[in-house]
């Protein structure tokens, strides 16, 4: 359960999404994602990229459930960019958002410790953050027992090709979880592979640490590039909610998607550059000029392709089992 | 192979452990490890922790064949522990050090370019990162074409509890890796786990990038916990430079870490606790006054026990097969 007196994260992010949808605005804001006009104009990348973030989070903010800051960005600008990273987590948070600190950090025992205290309070305070399991669940349960009302989502299958190497390597015993509907599903039960391993974990986990509306207060990323995959993932893993990537520019449709999703909720669905750059699509699209974006033409872009994309996901996942 | 005009860090890191032993210094350095007084004198923990990590740096760099920085203590302290992370990193490396950034990071694509631009140049530059690979070798790859003069060691079966989780979990199909000479063990060959596909894969990549001494410019992390393993994994990984934890603190000793050495070298072996804290034992020890410890003696102190520790896996080194 949450700590008393407070709300758990994930309780928040539920009702975050019944509310504005399923649209995680991922904030992989490279300098070079920016119109032209507004690097030249700003004395710094990392202060161009805060104010475009800035600009941003208000534009999508009624269409977005959450933001996904992805720290690796920020850190490629040394001090001055982890100074953006904590401005950007920071405002985001003053307006009532939620915030995801993509961080994929994975360190035992004291070190998770120090870890959970550096991002889950002080300057670089998130909502939640993204974690990678590898060297087990003493990598994992001290974020929890440290702040319980905090969230995560751990790497479990993900939305790249290499997660082929390890995730998708199949184990020897065991067999794979038991969907509570598995006859639902005609196919013979699949392998059992690492990533079940983890997710049986982190399914434990959910049981003992549970929302109010039935899921974890730790999640698990699963990825939307998979899709003969996708409904016995989200049928084995009820009570986990998901960090979904891979949508748009790494192949991921919206009924992809939707099928992570459970009774309308379950999940957010994130993309970065699609709605980062989506200014560049419309401008290549009317055949404007580059050249004159504004910083507020390229904030309203953003919101446009943030609705859109709320709106086909939405809609898939009206139509899931229809 | 290196790139033209340089050598890689990992033969440097080899020409090191030749000259100075296998000790590596982890400055995973909280400020409560420092003497009181030093702590009071100095006007936040994050400069007391700088100038500590530099007389720590001065007193053993003769006893040391490289550095550790454990970046989670840094940014459990904001920016301003970041800047402290940055200052030590330069120091080390402005003595012509070798350090190892302790980032464990893992993440795929453009994000692991941004990361390899964030740790290999500017603020953050290290010589080695630590990295994860649950995400696949597309989270490792882009880190090595980036730069191949740089260095790696990446998370193959760590020295926690927790390991058993994943990274011990039996493979289905596939043989263990045979070691070159593998009719040496007397025991039924060993079960293939997780992370001998991950040492497979890294055995592959170090075929392709190799230093002047028979090692892959990227090695791997493997504790010396598991003293009945060790010998097993340092045969059938002989392309493989080691990243050494679990010395001292978590268990293992000098004959366990011996084990994972190859021919004297092959190998660093980190220890943190046991030499930033050796003041506390050693005052302990003499019934000493804590509250009077300076900064000179605990420098002292921590040279001492790096001394010690590079001596006793020395001895245990040349009486390894005896």
């Amino acid at each position: 359960m949450c700590n008393k007196n407070a709300i758990c994260n994930m309780d928040k992010l539920f009702e975050s999404v019944a509310a504005k949808g399923h649209v995680c605005v991922g904030l992989d804001t490279a300098a070079e994602y920016l119109p032209a006009k507004e690097r030249r104009q700003v004395a710094s990348d990392a202060e161009a990229v805060l104010a475009y973030n800035i600009a941003l989070v208000d534009s999508t903010f009624d269409a977005a459930a959450c933001y996904k800051v992805q720290i690796a960005y920020y850190e490629e600008m040394g001090i001055a960019g982890l100074k953006t990273y904590a401005e950007t987590l920071k405002y985001i948070r003053r307006k009532n958002g939620l915030v995801i600190a993509d961080i994929k950090r994975g360190d035992i025992a004291d070190t998770a410790l120090r870890y959970a205290k550096a991002h889950f309070e002080g300057d670089f305070e998130a909502d939640f953050v993204t974690l990678s399991p590898y060297m087990g669940m003493d990598s994992i349960e001290p974020w929890i027992s440290h702040n319980a009302n905090k969230g995560a989502f751990v790497l479990m299958r993900t939305s790249n090709k290499g997660m082929r190497d390890f995730e998708y390597l199949e184990l020897k015993g065991g067999s794979p979880p038991l969907a509570p509907n598995a006859e639902a599903f005609s196919a013979t039960p699949p392998a059992r592979r690492l990533y079940h391993a983890v997710g049986d974990k982190l399914s434990a986990l959910a049981a003992a640490r549970q929302g109010a509306y039935g899921y974890g207060v730790f999640g698990a990323v699963v990825g939307c590039t998979e899709r003969e995959e996708a409904a016995e993932i989200r049928a084995a893993y009820p009570d986990l909610f998901f960090l979904i990537p891979g949508y748009g520019a790494q192949g991921g449709a919206a009924d992809d998607a939707a099928l992570l999703l459970r009774e309308g909720n379950g999940g957010v669905v994130n993309a970065s550059r699609s709605i980062l750059k989506a200014w560049n699509t419309e401008v290549k699209n009317s055949g404007g000029d580059e050249s004159e974006v504004t910083v507020t033409f390229a904030a309203e872009a953003a919101r446009r392709a943030a609705l859109e994309m709320r709106d086909a996901i939405r809609n898939a996942a009206a139509n899931v089992g229809k």
